[in-house]
């Protein structure tokens, strides 16, 4: 037997415990959790501080090096996120749909765990936490299968995490680490479909399509952003103006932060240079269709199609004029990933048309992209935000780690 | 480029188009399929009896046989389907959540169509009216892909609802047949992920299997049925007896079916005797364990370890004696399918442990397995019974057919 079957079987124990814990005891795990990081902050201080310094070594990026280092800080961080979980309201046992049939049958729907979980992420030890925390409160066990670059800081947590979960009563295995972080061990992950009940890649595109494309778990595809904003011929230009600002500046390596500019044909030649003075500020290179460049002159680098539909996740924005809302609707249908799109109009029917007839998780009108995220929609939490349209769209809360299932009580009754 | 590619990007703009449908014009294209049905069922009869000659030439069984016929009777039958899916409520544009956020902006949760829907399913032309109606009242594209034995009878009844759809304003491309009906052609559809939001499987479990292994578009599980009753010792056991006489006998071949009766040790020596004589009368094939052939003689053949956790789909019952209700529990989970449990007890609190503990789609205190379908639990209609967790769990009807999005309005926030 693999190290992972035996992983999985064990989770798959454990998540039966798990199913029918109540909600005290799963909030008692929690505060162990977050009162164990706490005391032990030192040994996890020092597990990272062994991966940072091979990954500075192998010559890891500086983006990457700083997701990778954890400080006392970051872990006081981590701590509070745990703490705003636990008063969250539980998400399982609530009565979703109930009936009662000719027959006297009671059907009742109830929310309740998914069952195991399976996370596959790159080198970023917080998730390490924010999973497994997610999971649990929502009464799942779960498999974490990180980055290899991020191995010692993962191992750490998830021994403080098992020690945790048991000293509340509940079995270590509700979590587990995958201590193998070869490329193989995530395949075989991928196939574990006798114990994992979904599996959630979190991370970059290839992660994403690689898990997506071989997995035959249930998956739900997170995280990639293809955005745009689209600036109508009745829009408020001062307003589109600090949307479009907002949406590629205010953290342009982030999923929901926009990609791509479309512009009315109308108000091309007022808007773009208002648009451009303001995203110089921050050097933003813009790659524009022939029309752009005809308004903003040669410095504007020419667009290939390839930019268009490009997650950039840096300074730098594909431009297109357009002629109207129809084809702005469909060049966002062909172009987009689904995740978030926003018009900008003071025209309320344009506006209805654009919410109507975009097919995307988050639909904006006068809103910037950014938006997109559970903290902000108020759902609490959230352990990614689903581009697909099975079982969750959008950002992802306890609720979207849940099933349900149907419980009939009678006396009797045959058909 | 394939038939597939070629048809899936058709589907893909059709479902662009009846995503934004109302409920008008998509019962005026279900009422136009059923009109048209009833116009042109001497076509269908004939086209259908190519494929049931066909078939009785290649010694195709009677119970296949039987489920390729179709009769001017059971084409009324289909086209009372279509009028019962018009009477239901439009599943789309549903505001599901709505919030409005510190910062002014509005979110809603709207229902949506899923999208483009693949049906993989055998030789059972009814399936392709049956779920195609039903795809299309909740705004959705279906590509079908039948049984070769069926292929005739699906492309009559499919030319018929094209023409249908078109005539009520909507593109001929919302339903379409596969023609291919080699295995290669499922194979390809399986991997149609740029077009395909869904795939559904229909039928035995050597199918199901191979498209949930094989697919990398999102797959919906449905209908393995491994279904117990089980017998608690303070059960009423002429209630149990009719219990497991309904769930075994009514119609073995459906995934409601049960296939394992579970009796505590306490009871087995009244309540065996009393089931096997009722059992009898349909000539049961009873496999028992040591203990069940104890009290029940050697006429009961001795029960493999295979036996349990196998769907006979037939008069066949394996029967095991238990310790009490934590040993049923267990077993349970270990061999279920996930589908349909059932306890028989007259104690609430072993009840409702049981319906607490028991990881199923359905489960049930003194009520026959036999209801999980969805017309039965009042759903109206439905496409099949998940036994996954992800999206649907138990039976499907119109709203398992949808997805949601988010829609957010605002005056210019940014953030």
């Amino acid at each position: 037997m693999t190290e992972l079957t035996k992983k999985g079987q064990l989770a798959k124990k454990a998540a039966m415990v798990l199913m029918t814990a109540d909600a005290e005891t799963k909030n008692k795990a929690l505060a162990e959790i977050a009162r164990e990081i706490e005391k032990r902050t030192d040994e996890v201080l020092e597990e990272n501080r062994k991966d940072t310094e091979a990954a500075v070594q192998s010559g890891i990026t500086k983006a990457l090096l700083d997701r990778l280092t954890l400080t006392e800080e970051r872990i006081k961080g981590i701590i509070d996120g745990i703490n705003e979980v636990i008063a969250l309201p539980d998400p399982i046992g609530e009565v979703l749909e109930r009936t009662v049939r000719p027959n006297g049958m009671e059907i009742q729907r109830l929310s309740v765990p998914l069952g195991v979980i399976g996370i596959i992420y790159e080198a970023r030890p917080n998730v390490t936490v924010d999973a497994a925390v997610l999971c649990l409160k929502a009464g799942n066990a779960v498999i974490l299968r990180g980055g290899k670059e991020a191995f010692n800081s993962n191992l750490a947590f998830v021994n403080i995490m098992r020690d945790a979960v048991e000293r509340a009563g509940l079995p270590r295995d509700c979590v587990a680490l995958v201590e193998d972080t070869s490329r193989q061990s995530a395949m075989e992950l991928m196939q574990l479909s006798d114990y994992l009940d979904v599996l959630i890649p979190r991370g970059g595109a290839g992660l994403i399509r690689s898990v997506v494309e071989n997995s035959k778990v249930p998956v739900i595809e997170t995280g990639i952003g293809v955005c745009h904003v689209y600036v109508h011929r009745d829009a408020d230009l001062e307003k589109a103006a600090d949307i479009i600002f907002n949406a590629k500046c205010s953290r342009p390596s982030v999923c929901n932060a926009a990609e791509t500019l479309l512009v009315d044909e109308s108000i091309a030649g007022s808007f773009l240079p208002m648009a451009k003075l303001k995203l110089n500020s921050k050097n933003v290179e813009i790659r524009g269709c022939e029309k752009t460049r005809e308004i903003l002159g040669d410095s504007v680098v020419p667009a290939k199609d390839t930019d268009f539909g490009t997650e950039f996740g840096d300074y730098i924005l594909a431009v297109k004029v357009v002629s109207g809302l129809d084809e702005a609707i469909d060049f966002i249908n062909e172009h987009g990933s689904g995740h978030s799109e926003a018009i900008v109009t003071e025209n309320s029917e344009a506006a209805e048309k654009f919410l109507r007839g975009i097919d995307a998780a988050a639909v904006y009108a006068n809103v910037s992209t950014r938006f997109t995220d559970g903290g902000e929609f108020g759902l609490g939490a959230e352990i990614g935000i689903s581009t697909q349209k099975l079982h969750a769209r959008g950002p992802m809360g306890l609720r979207q780690l849940t099933s349900s299932k149907f419980v009939i009580r009678g006396n009797g009754q045959i058909r």
